[in-house]
């Protein structure tokens, strides 16, 4: 097997010094080097509430210091299969929100075309969107979307469709998102209107409500997301406000009465084996985090998507 | 139907935005105006540890911003069904308790003859008690409590009855309060005695200590409280405390080991049809609240109740 | 003498309790029944650091309540001279930059046409521009910036033009500002290049770098100031990060170095008697004030900037 | 001379192990062993806005671990000279005002019957009124007031006259305060009324205001205060509100715009040789104190009044 | 009975204020005169990552104060049946790590003469080795461990074998503790390698992943725990980041999916009965614990276990 | 002159995004390629009191990001004269101060053979001497220092002589510093003795008292420092605590009183032209410093800091 990259070891320099990168791997330039290509997209412009998000990234390397290599209930690290590195934050515009979707998505396709899965640190959730205009260009992806909001809402403030709100439902119009092959897991909180889940639902999107999550449990989650995403390639969006705002307060929308983070990593890992084509961590917004656990717990879902990532990365490369 | 009040669209103002009132509704002064007066009582002078509830409201009422129109589960919206606004905070006196109680009834004993159920944000505990001097003119009500502690302590520091340790016992005391009707969910903690709970139990309250409630699940919980308050007028009052500290840091006095905000939530969905006379929401203490989840909790059960409450509004009225 | 309106007292309700507005004071909508309008612009867009000032409006407006009616020095009250009241929040939209700019300047052309002289909570200081094209419209007004940054940089990121740190500039283009009656106090910080304040420069405006004031003191800079100022129409922008940021750390681009709040009073109660036509304070950014000194700081330079205000439209109107 | 007591060395635990006590000093009980008792009051009954200050005692005893035996100008140390301990926190009412006044009154009529010079760590400045009726029993006191606020309103909330905006009138109209040996240092930030401080004034309290202060220096207040109170018995109390808030956030009523920490320390230092029959350093609100500064100055502060205190009292002592 | 202490009245003192001991129990210096010893050991310099246990004793008391003296579930007090005193902080030194451990080894080998259980507050979790150096000299003892880590790393940083990571495999190595009847409850988060725990198994340590705690239930957990430490002597120990960091944010190495604190309280008080010979609670580092919950789980933890302690004290002394 | 390094551009990516490296400048690992290496050194296990300052280099980093490559006084950038990069954090055992100081200094010994001038960014203090041991190597340097205290106790906890309150005293007994060619500008704050900096005075050590330095004015401390410090070869170490806390709370042992960050800087700068050799900002202690502010005025010194190191090395070359 090619070589691949270890975090630094804690034996010269203890975890919380050194340079500052994702889960301490080498920092690289060239995305045709990596299997899995870990950026920050520091892009909060697309929020309609509390910003912040933009901070996310830094907060997330930084947390991403507690993470060893190796997974304890696998015992497996993600370094043994795949090549991965931190490929550094995707360039935007903080201020013009359509140039900024268009640099997302032209740096995205690069990392497509060589060859590098991205799994990104948001940001705010309308990342997304670029994101998959960039990966879905064979066809609409299949979708695991662990959130507390649909994101399926048509505009905000007199008509502005790119919002972190609106992005799902941008996905599907423009093809990017298979509505069939899309789970929604931890839906809750207050409405705008009594059909506000409508586009979705008529869209054929499978909607997990935090009342079904707790109904089914773990296990049924998992089985129902893995029927309804199947076989085809997907993509997993995981917002932190699908998580209750107790472990992760630092967001910009919280909705109580959300999961665990234990739930959380235990409805992840059932996913394993997914054709998994991309991944992201978003709304992680650093000033709302006085205790700086929502960005520990960020970075720990991050490491365990990058372990579905690089399986599926191994599997598709046989 | 009479017209109702919805709360300021945040199409022209974000939800960070605009005026701070309970779930940006409308600021009225006339009680006669609404079937369901929002209040804020400022008051944390019965505190016996640590002040800062005084402050709630306006956290509370800020934190309600997140709050949209419509309940995820029902589906509708209190709005609906009753004239709902902000009727700004009561007057009272943060230095003298005394004072402080006869300005709290008189006002709250003025929005009852006007017809409008108070829906209270506090302050400290000491509140409902002369908020049931007010209400509970009639006769003892049933009692539906949410809360770590019993309050049903006869005095502190000397002799002092008057206190958020004391309020239940002064409120049965008094005939306001129907122990028989009363149930207090989630009591926990160390005591100062062996008996310390022996007046509630004596005179009848119904106890379900925190490993009652894991025992008997949500839906036990429900059930008993439901057997226990019956058909009469109630009064609901949820102290933040009962939660798990680890959701409500932001109280006075935190005890840990307690339930989920998923949990109270379901427990007070679940005691929808009760003929609830008026509600509070207690203890959210903001100088101790540094991530600010205990007043986005707090705002999220005064929705909840207060969609029961516009539901035994309307019901009443026929 | 028209009746003016007075906050609201606190024998009823502590200064900590009732309804969030500038100085307790009444919340009216009609720009035509004021002479002095307090807004809110809950705007960031234009921020190319730390976002957040968007949540400065209700952070100075909580904090106003600790003024009370009387300047301790003049011993007099600008609500004896002009009915002040608070107008809400102006419209804007938090994701395109383009669309809040033209609400904006629409909304203060109606209090213009109104006859009301507008001070405004920001808000990041991008907000000056379209306030500025709205009050300027007979012609370019002087301008007297408390800022630790010139501002007149041409663009950021790319050629993006309309920027906090591109407004002034953008000003003098548009001949709203007039560079020759225009003084920066306070400019200080790392430059991007040698010649980073050269269009100011060339322009005319006055520049006082923060070394400029330790030299000239209070009384020199307030001297020259007023020189450069002259008789005419001027606007008064008060960025906080002008102040040293152990006394305002919660700003999006804090410079160390500054002046203190006691320097920055003595400064703005020296411009008393210039015909100021409208103000600013910008750049209070909440979710870095961890101890709300920020905050306290703006509000307090509200009021005394609003004390000028009211004398320059009481002088006006004679 | 009589063996005095000396902190805790730092050789067998370190400053921030140990008992927490007023500057790592043994903790006693009976005043009649010690020239200085250093006392807790964690009393704020009497705020009229952000409570908290009940908590400074804690807070100031904490910080206190920072200061060492010697002071580092004059090179002596008030262990050298004084019998000093901490003798606890007094007894009092955290409900009822009045009977927290008597309560407060009685023990410290007790320390001065055993001959204990106290200094009091507050708790808000109402306190100072108590102390003065237990010490002044022998005619009307100079009095020191390092504060913001006068102090001098006559009542709040309709009426109610024992608040700690109110002690200094209640104390010089009950013949505890000589007003003609009166000096308050620091007055400034709006007011109630343009003849807010008339009271004061008019019974012939020296007010040096900000500006005052800014005018004359330190030297110049220093003198000026020397000379008001003269060479009888005096109090010197110090509220924390006095300095800038940039120093001193964590306190119930911040003031823009005061003196610094290090012209209060030379303030203080001026004030030697006074005859001084004790202190107190108030108004310390840890719950708004995030970094923790305003307990360190407020430490600090009462060392150095300490120090000015035991060589009063062995001054007094011969 | 002998007598015993009880602690202080909030009568006289609320319980924010007065003396900070551990549950406002008298401060002693004498072991003899105790059952059991509460003790502080302020010492992190076995910290590998984020340091600031040192500062745990002094949170734990003062989060101690929250706790009266009765448990609310078996309405005893450990009051009833052991004389509990503070027997302040040991000795230590914060620099040398050798010089450290005798200090601390010297301590508890004194209080084990005396008689004395010693329960402390840390401190890093290395302390649990030189505690069981002076505690089990007749042979090793069980140990039972609530922990996110199995802290049986053999070195850190190029061979440094004493630390918090490692004190667990020196114990084992040293003969202080028996692994088959050591029982880890807890242990999750990634780890430095596939074996990382391999010394702990083969060794024969019982390790209870957080896995299994959720597969087994807190009652298996319970049970599986008293069958391998079975009725020999045992020492427990407490490292706070055994419970989720939601609830513990202020850990030095926080792992995300832990138990719940109520999970806590329910496997600890179903030891009862074992033969415990002291106990520790570590890890809790304020300065990463902005709303104190951290330590308010810790002092409540402690409690939990001194009612354990007590009746084993009282058991053996029969 | 050869090619050198500039800051990454924030017009592809703003300031907040990008890696994490002193002032965006490049990272590297070669010391021969630069003229001025900046590192981080992690290390606090010389504390005596509140530990943290391990996390400084990576605060200071990141608010480094607010640095621009121009000085806004002299218009001139250090990159224009010297290569300068971040050389990541120099190695170090955070658990055996022995083996530390080892490392450190043979760390420091390659820089100067490689012909680095190397401006650290602490840590505490004591990294000064293993610094000065790897740069002193041809006879001892002159010492400007910045701080609040002396740092010339023998020892502390029975005997140790590596803690960061003795390192200038080791300094000048190994012959690594020059007593009569020190300055320490700021002292001041109780003291444990009397005599306390006998051992410096008697070295010969110019100690410039906090009240020397306002009796002097910024004018005449730069005169007298550069009167001893005088033409030879000499190093420049900056302890934030001389700052006053309230520019710089988060540091372990604040002193109250200390001088301004913006009298700090112009002291700073009048050292321009000394053969300063190596430089280092240190104590920072972002655990205790909640708005940051203390990184940011320690990144800003580093940056005047280092012109100075960039003229007099590009003098030195000639």
């Amino acid at each position: 097997m090619r070589e691949t990259w270890w975090p630094a070891s804690s034996s010269s320099l203890p975890r919380y010094a050194g340079p500052v990168s994702f889960f301490r791997l080498p920092m690289l330039a060239d995305p045709a080097a990596v299997d899995i290509a870990l950026l920050g997209l520091p892009y909060d412009g697309g929020t309609t509430n509390r910003a912040g998000a933009r901070h996310g990234p830094r907060a997330l390397r930084e947390a991403s210091m507690f993470i060893r290599p190796y997974h304890h209930v696998t015992r497996r690290s993600p370094y043994e299969v795949a090549r991965v590195a931190d490929l550094g934050d995707a360039p935007m515009n903080p201020i013009e929100v359509g140039q900024a979707l268009e640099l997302i998505t032209a740096h995205y396709a690069g990392l497509r075309a060589a060859g590098a899965v991205p799994l990104t640190a948001g940001g705010d959730h309308l990342i997304t969107l670029p994101i998959l205009r960039a990966l879905a260009q064979d066809g609409p992806v299949g979708l695991i979307q662990f959130d507390a909001h649909s994101d399926t809402n048509d505009s905000y403030f007199g008509g502005h469709r790119y919002t972190h709100g609106t992005h799902v439902r941008r996905g599907i119009e423009e093809g990017l998102i298979d509505p069939k092959r899309t789970v929604q897991i931890g839906i809750r909180g207050t409405r705008y209107a009594p059909d506000g889940n409508d586009f979705a639902e008529s869209a054929g999107v499978t909607t997990l409500y935090i009342e079904d999550v707790y109904r089914l449990g773990v296990a049924g989650v998992v089985e129902r997301a893995r029927q309804v995403v199947g076989q085809g390639p997907a993509y997993l969006t995981f917002d932190v406000d699908g998580i209750d705002p107790a472990f992760c307060p630092g967001t910009g929308t919280p909705e109580v009465g959300g999961y665990t983070v234990h739930e959380a990593q235990a409805m992840v890992r059932g996913l394993a084996g997914l054709d998994l084509i991309g991944a992201d961590v978003v709304e992680v917004a650093p000033p709302f985090d006085p205790s700086g656990n929502t960005a520990l717990v960020g970075a720990t879902m991050m490491f365990e998507i990058l372990c579905l990532l690089a399986d599926a990365r191994a599997a598709r490369r046989g």
